[in-house]
């Protein structure tokens, strides 16, 4: 089979490479039809991720059909289509049995880090039960990438942990895809406004589409001064950090008001200078974490149900072969005015 | 009337002042009958809280009995005994709306701040409705001036906030009266470790007597290894800064579990260095705070139905005139094993 292969920082082929073959009793083999590339990849591919060793496959996204299952599992059969989750969960160790998959005893983030990923014709993936969904017959498999990773790491470390209410002031300070799917899943609690930073006006005004009230370009304003003055010099009940670097925490943590909610949603590579000789009285609320997933089933329901479409944030179309371009274009998102690239087999 | 009152970092004198009299018709004067000395006042002294003026009366803790009160309050009648927050609450603005006191736009920590306070045979009192609360007939009274600051703070702000549950390995770093007082309130929630980390081996040996489980001297041993060890290299659910510097806060970052809780009840005059690049993964939750005292009435009923006694932190007693003596020996708390000092009328 062909695979999208990391040679160490910098490096990377569309090669051939062995098929994968069921491990454990609990593996499914999967046919992988559409995968995408996320933010991570790049990351990797730049060095930053030093556990992800040379000859693995990328990926940790994708949908696909289950080519074969070991006997342990019993949720999939051979030809089931699934959505492919980017957190391996056993569902058995003290993590799991508190749904935080990410910090699963035998999982977490392992695809396309430790284990072998999605941006190829076949992937394993362990613990098959708890790490894959089904695909309801009518769905748009495009849309449901998008809820591998980007969705429910949107709706669960920025929303939900952000605790985003009705009437609520939203910032969202980074609008790529994951401040994107945060944006789109925080108006399921119909928040009064949503402002969105970021320094890429074409985002933005993506951003308006997608729901933003108010609109901030940290490149030509000052970012935190804008947004007091937005809220009357009260600040926001909620701000999002989808960035992951330290000036835009800084700005989360310069404008959220007495008793509010700082959600940090990016990764971060370096430590901050966290304000507690101001915030230690402000009664605030600082979350981190990496996607859980558990939240998936329900975002199903609502892409199913029509409340939200995740097939807009797809920007972009490419076969599976036509991968190492695909990366060109994601690389190179804000020239291609690229949210999420689609990658079918 | 006599008044402890302060003159400018490092000096303070018990004189003579004139009695308080109503202002606002939401006001009420009550005679003190106990008050104690916190140490936020030291920090007055030292010169730390700039905004306190030079002949303020200092104190924001105590009991007493109503002495007159405005036409506009209706809780309260001349002759009632009342505890006293605090906490100055309108109980109208947005922020009382939401149970968040302590950010009151007509009030907050004002009390021996930016209006005269408790140290004083009089003090008045605003929006007496929502800033006192009835002392129950049977109520030791010492045990009461424990409600007005540092049982509410231990309680909100390191007990609810860090979300203690059944089962939890909390760590308290600071075994100070607010530590102690966190320490005591925990076990309203049945944890099943209460590792106490300090300095001080009197401090930590009492600790040991109101319940604490394992006891971690940061002087004599690296305190983040001995907490890792002690749990089995997992970490503690919610770790609880109760010092307010940042050596103390860099340990609680230190020692949270995946999915686990920091709670900072410690005033802070710095920034601290928030490591990031290992907390954004691990799923955490990081709470700051300045106390509402929205918590006193119902530590009143734990305290009422014997489920805690506060007076246990009292270690010292005064006459109300003796309070210059009092100063000195909480100002050496260590040396003169002090915990809390009582004031009495």
């Amino acid at each position: 089979m062909k695979a999208l292969v990391f040679h160490g920082p910098g490096q990377k082929s569309w090669m051939e490479k062995a098929k994968p073959t069921l491990v454990q009793p609990t593996d499914a083999i999967v046919r992988v039809t559409h995968t995408t590339i996320c933010g991570t990849d790049l990351h990797i591919l730049k060095g930053d991720v030093p556990e992800v060793e040379s000859g693995r496959t990328l990926g940790h996204e994708g949908t696909g059909v289950v080519e074969a299952v070991g006997a342990g599992v019993t949720n999939f059969k051979p030809g089931d289509r699934v959505l492919i989750s980017c957190i391996t969960a056993c569902g058995r160790c003290p993590n799991c049995k508190k749904q935080l998959y990410a910090h699963c005893a035998d999982g977490g983030w392992i695809l396309g880090h430790l284990i072998d990923g999605t941006q190829a014709e076949y992937v394993r993936i362990p613990h098959a039960d708890n790490s894959l969904y089904p695909v309801p017959a009518d769905a748009d498999e495009e849309a449901l990438v998008m809820l591998s990773d980007i969705f429910p790491t949107g709706f669960e470390i920025g929303v939900l942990a952000g605790e985003v209410k009705p009437g609520d002031t939203v910032a969202i300070v980074g609008a790529g895809p994951v401040g994107m799917a945060t944006l789109l899943t925080a108006q399921f609690y119909s928040p009064a406004r949503l402002i969105m930073i970021d320094l890429d006006p074409a985002r933005l005004e993506t951003a308006r589409q997608f729901g933003a009230t108010d609109l901030v370009n940290a490149g030509s304003e000052d970012a935190v001064a804008r947004i007091m003055a937005l809220t009357g010099g009260r600040g926001v009940d909620v701000s999002i950090e989808a960035v992951g670097v330290p000036a835009t925490f800084d700005v989360c943590q310069r404008i959220v008001c007495a008793g509010g909610h700082i959600a940090n949603v990016g990764v971060h590579g370096k430590s901050v200078d966290l304000q507690l000789q101001d915030l230690w009285i402000k009664n605030i609320t600082l979350t981190t974490g990496l996607v859980t997933t558990r939240t998936t089933p329900i975002l199903l329901q609502t892409v199913q149900a029509g409340r939200v479409d995740p097939a807009k944030l797809v920007t972009h179309r490419f076969a599976l072969d036509q991968i190492m371009q695909a990366y060109e274009v994601f690389a190179n998102a804000a020239r291609e005015k690229a949210i999420k690239v689609i990658l079918k087999a």
